[in-house]
């Protein structure tokens, strides 16, 4: 490989900066070009509903600054850059800076694709209101705090009930805001089973948050009014959380491959196209149990697709083990958690499957601090192979779901989970640990 | 197999218990006969030192009583009825009733050994003295919280530096009691290295708790004055916690085979002799890393060894999956936790092993709330297999023990490691959590 070699990132959060700072790392010598069309790299996007909730100077969330990676890793990232189009052929990436509306051409050697993801606003009425906001950059947070700061608003309406909403529903809480949240669908936590959303909802409304599922918005009134079909509900902030979309508009016209507009890649992060890699919220990533790649735009995936990507491009093989779908988040004093495959999910991908739920105490017998998880376990006929786990109780508790994760990872069967050496004291876990209780009675509904 | 089947089970804890519940479960018209030497069967020993910091009541430890089994499981236990000899030609248990001091004989088709395990104590003037106790059954805990009730000591010497006098340790500083841990090796926790039990030194110090390691206990007089070779140590209550030996001198001229007195079993939890089994602190244990039997009395290991114990003495043919060796307590604020083997352990058990420590963060970045955690892997150079982890830290962080537990079990290695798909949430973890970063800095260390 003749030096140096210059590479090419579009996109400054997790996954670029990851692949960026990886190849450095590799190759002292590359001209590492970072091209971010916003004004915020490398922070933590998924503190951003506990900065508001708990009145963080929204910097503590940014991690290192774009000066940060000039001066400490000799990365050349450029602000409000954004990425117009690629030309995999002659090996360019056509640029346009948002600060001066100058357009340039770069050459690369290597490109990593890492332009994230963007919220999804339902093309209804009035979205763009005052007061109507989405969270997905750390501009949006500033925007949502710098609101608060000066409207001081009472009454919050989050349309959409996955765990971004959920999240903000107890920091808006916190802030003594009152806090309904809107479903278009039948429930909320799409990936979750039905009886552990119903845990979840259960926790929402022990702590003065209303839901309703079954929504359709159909305008947001200046007021602000959010008008649907169960009727109106006064708000004085808005967040839509529905989902978002790959930032991939750019390549449309291009070589490189897209499913439902994310960024096909191997194992590798290497998309169909030689010396281009891809990888976080704007890409596919490779899930291990469903042995496919699937579309899950986690802070975690990202980061690690850029690190192996990142070493790759500097001329590694490594190869991604996959993930397991791991998710977890808090509800107010509980905690929810997910990996590998709900029910549904097991039996939609033709997995013989069944689930076992248990509750259990997450301490010793007569320990003066008591306390309960739910956990269930999802595992298939035959094999005893696990699939999946669920967990929802304390928040001190749903830490297991790590163990699990584990288990996925090494496809290792109910059987086995109840073979597994956990650690028991007073204080930390019953004598019978949760998964393990699980595991007990999941072993008897195995079919031979 | 002829109905009904005899079955005697000497000991009433975890293992004798478990046992004949899980063959009361298997075959209800088994005849079930429990011998327990003491007054108290089924209970939570591990809760005993916060049951007295706390000052809980005695019974809050107590799962079931003899009652309960009779009643609800129909198991006939009887209470200070020792077993004084085992006939294994004849198949006949000869019983002391200490109640009674009668003597009987009992016949059994299958005998379960579950006598669990005696504190050891050294053999040193005045360690029969009022004040000066052990820690074992709960009637010790008994006599230790009268004691305090109505002496309202002000110092503890708690001689022994294993994790039931630390635990003490909290409970009597949380009770207000001065406290002075007496260790006659260089160092406390030993099967900790020598990094990981500094951080328990530390913590215990922070809470004005002394420690003197290498110290020789010479007498205990009157007063109470502990006399040692670094000087005298004056105390109003002395816990002696200096290991435990297997309670088997009744079947010391039988045909058991006892390794270091504690009873050889296989993996089925058999001992040599048809039809005997064996299992909890009275009894060896497999190890499934060091591939061999272990002793390593722990409430877990007594469990399990129970449960399987009894599963297949009622016809079924469990495997026993064998044990990691976890191990978790709390030091006051802290968790200390282990799992697999110490750096030491594995160069003993010639393992061509390293260590890797980290200390991280146990949140996000930017996170209001901020803990961390030191992570210590040991693994093997050329496989890069993982061997063991210690983990300490704040007393929310140390769970993870758990992860590497289930890693140990599915002899996953360092490469392994890096790719597990742990949960990433503010509140939770960072989104690298601390056991990736230990297993990103170990992959740099395996040598090929």
């Amino acid at each position: 490989m003749e030096l140096p070699i210059k590479v090419v990132v579009i996109g400054g959060d997790a996954a670029g900066m990851s692949a960026a700072s990886q190849i450095k790392r590799r190759i002292k010598s590359a001209e590492v070009v970072v091209l971010e069309k916003g004004i915020d790299v490398s922070y933590g996007a998924c503190g951003m509903p506990y900065n508001i909730g708990y009145k963080g100077d929204i910097d503590d969330l940014v991690v290192l600054t774009a000066e940060d990676f000039k001066t400490k890793r000799g990365i050349d990232v450029r602000l409000l850059s954004e990425a117009v189009g690629v030309d995999t052929k002659s090996k360019k990436v056509f640029v346009k800076s948002l600060s001066s509306d100058r357009e340039y051409e770069l050459k690369y050697d290597k490109l990593f694709i890492g332009s994230g993801a963007s919220a999804s606003v339902p093309p209804i009425e009035g979205v763009d209101r005052e007061g109507v906001f989405t969270l997905k950059i750390l501009d949006d947070a500033r925007k949502i705090k710098q609101f608060i700061e000066e409207k001081k608003p009472k009454k919050a309406v989050l349309i959409g009930g996955g765990f971004i909403n959920l999240e903000l529903a107890e920091n808006f809480k916190r802030l003594g805001m009152d806090v309904v949240i809107l479903e278009k669908l039948d429930d909320v936590l799409l990936n979750f089973d039905e009886g552990v959303s119903e845990l979840v909802k259960e926790e929402l409304k022990r702590n003065g948050v209303e839901i309703i599922c079954g929504v359709n918005i159909e305008k947001i009134e200046d007021g602000l009014i959010v008008e649907t079909d169960k009727g109106d509900f006064e708000a004085d902030l808005v967040n839509i959380a529905a989902g978002v979309k790959p930032n991939t508009e750019f390549l449309k016209d291009g070589e490189i491959e897209l499913e439902k507009g994310a960024i096909v890649v191997d194992r590798y992060f290497k998309t169909n196209v030689e010396d281009v890699y891809a990888g976080g919220d704007c890409a596919l990533i490779y899930h291990r149990i469903l042995d496919k790649n699937v579309y899950m735009p986690l802070g975690t995936n990202a980061n690690k697709a850029g690190r192996i990507a990142g070493a790759n491009m500097a001329g590694a093989r490594e190869k991604f083990a996959g993930i397991v779908g791991t998710i977890i988040f808090k509800v107010f004093e509980k905690g929810i958690a997910k990996t590998g495959l709900s029910l549904k999910e097991a039996v939609d991908n033709s997995f013989d499957a069944f689930e076992t739920t248990i509750e259990a105490p997450i301490t010793a017998h007569g320990f003066h601090h008591q306390g309960k998880v739910s956990v269930r376990l999802v595992a298939e006929h035959g094999s005893g192979r696990l699939l999946g786990a669920q967990i929802f109780g304390d928040a001190e508790a749903v830490w297991r779901i790590d163990v699990v994760a584990a288990v996925l990872y090494a496809n290792l069967t109910i059987k086995d989970v109840q073979g597994l050496d956990l650690a028991y004291s007073p204080p930390f876990a019953p004598v019978w640990d949760p998964i393990l209780v699980c595991a007990n009675q999941a072993i008897k509904k195995v079919k031979k």
